[in-house]
Formats: C-alpha cells, sequence, structure tokens
C-alpha cells in the first residue's frame, strides 16, 4: 500500500511517498513542488497542477499532510492555509481521506521526542531509508509524516488482526 | 464582460455574476456554495466542484476575491486560508487572474464609506439590482465585490480610450 505524505507551503510543497508491506515500509520517491506565476492564482494553480501530477504518477492509496502551525502571524497563516487548501484538495479529488498530524506528532513518531529540531527529522528519514536522496528539508518532513501516517494504519491493522483472532 | 465576484468561506462560499455593457452593469445569477463532508479535504472538495460548477455555467471573463480579514483568531484564519486557496484556484484553472480587494475597499466602491455595516453593503446591492433575490449576505457581499472588480475594470478603459484619443 502506498502512502504519501504532504508537508505544505505557498513557495514549497513537500511530498514523499513510502510503500508498507506489512510492517515494513521502503522508499518510492520524494520530492518538492515550487510554486511559479506572477499572482497567488497562478501559483496556487501551479502546485496543484504539480501535485496533481504526483498522484498520477505514483497513485498512493492513503495520504497524510502536516497540520499548520498557527502563530501570531496572520498574513503568514492565511498564505500557509492557501498552500494547505491546495494539499487537502488533491488527495480528496483522487477519493482518498486525508490524515493530519501535528509537527509534534510527527517529530515524536521519527525522531522520538516531540521537541526534535528540523535537522533531526532529515537525520531519522535517512536511518529509516537507507542512501535515499532526499530532495530538500520539506520533502524529508513530508516522508515523516507519511512514515508516521503508514504506523497510524499499521497500529489499526494489528488492532483488527487482534480483534479477529479474539472473536 | 460577465465578472464574478467570490466572497470565501469554509462552510458558505457566496459568488455572484454580473455583466458588464460599457459603463453599465446587471446582474446575471448569485448564489452561495456550502461545504459538505465529514471531514476537511471533503469539504474544500465539495467547494471546488460547486464553484467550478458555477464558472462552467456562467463563463465569466473576470473574476475578483475578498482579500482575506486576518485577525488574531489564528485557526479561523488557517481555515479561511484554505477557503481561499480553493476560491483562487477555481478562476485561475479557469485561465483568469484573480483581482483581489479588501473589504473596506469593497464598501468604499459600494456603499461610499469604508466602514459600512454588512447590512448596508446588502442594501446598496439592492439599489444597484434592482429586484433581485439575493441568496444570503455572502452572495451580496460576492456581488459588492464583482462591481468593485468592474469598476476597477470600467476605469482602466476610460483610460485606455483617453490615452487613445490623446495619441
Amino acid at each position: 500500500m502506498r502512502v504519501i505524505g504532504i508537508d505544505p507551503g505557498l513557495r514549497t510543497l513537500g511530498w514523499g511517498v513510502i510503500e508498507m508491506h506489512g510492517s515494513r515500509l521502503t522508499h518510492v520517491e520524494n520530492g518538492l513542488c515550487c510554486s511559479a506565476g506572477k499572482d497567488l492564482g497562478a501559483r496556487l494553480l501551479s502546485l496543484h497542477e504539480q501535485l496533481t501530477e504526483v498522484f498520477r504518477t505514483y497513485e498512493p492509496a492513503a495520504a497524510a499532510v502536516e497540520q499548520t502551525f498557527v502563530n501570531r502571524d496572520g498574513a503568514g497563516t492565511l498564505k500557509l492555509g492557501q498552500a494547505r487548501g491546495i494539499a487537502m484538495l488533491v488527495p480528496a479529488q483522487a477519493g482518498l481521506s486525508v490524515g493530519e498530524y501535528a509537527p509534534n506528532a510527527v517529530k515524536k513518531a521519527i525522531v522520538g521526542v516531540g521537541h526534535a529540531e528540523k535537522h533531526q527529522i532529515a537525520h531519522m528519514i535517512g536511518v529509516h531509508f537507507p542512501g535515499v536522496k532526499l530532495a530538500g528539508a520539506d520533502a524529508a518532513d513530508a516522508l515523516a509524516i507519511a512514515v508516521t501516517h503508514a504506523h497510524h494504519l499499521q497500529s489499526g491493522d494489528r488492532l483488527q488482526a487482534a480483534i479477529a483472532r479474539a472473536s
């Protein structure tokens, strides 16, 4: 089962696709969608087209998006919200429901602690998937979101299996 | 030339289409897109589908979206941002650049003062387009945005005409 993680941003949107084989996870691909265009509409359109193409190419069966950290910078939150709207729309257009994970939950799943630094995420992604070339920090974050979602799905599977054995 | 105005919101997105005949404006249609679905992705998808259908039906040649008022409620700003991402994407997918107007600019264009109340917008839209039935306050706001954009386009036309006469 293929899982995509998405780290939304208006300039750069990171994505990472992994494959779940039971409890084993393997890396498929990671990359960045970089927005282009002279106005906001054009930039959102370019993100939508690039991310749609990623879905067409890798056909993930599950998707997760990082929950955005809301801060006091209202203008920044609004920009991120607009990019996040696109990041949520594309999986929905592909018929997928979208998992959402707070940055701290992702850090805890990957590094083991919720207050990990950004470079520790990239480091641990390298440990999870040795030899994988990362397109950038946002792509590493996206892979971390995909891994978090895969763990969540696996624990659901284990629960289902335990229920089946018990019944 | 048909102009659409859009007032974005995650629950309800207002839209209004008008026709510009030189300096005269007539009402075409107004309405609301109401989001449905159990999660955020599904709600954004339903807004995208409904607004895309409005564009297919009325084929506007120009579009404008209200600039979002950024406040201290970060979670509210993020929600609105996600809906605004969809409101900006649909015109861009139709090949249109999108005008953006601050709420005060819209109020000033319609009511004459920037600090007008919301009900005054609906009242003045009734004066502009007598007998028109409004689908709701968000649809009235959307028509106000369309009128503001039409005025902006008309002033551009007048400038172009003056330049042509002078040259």
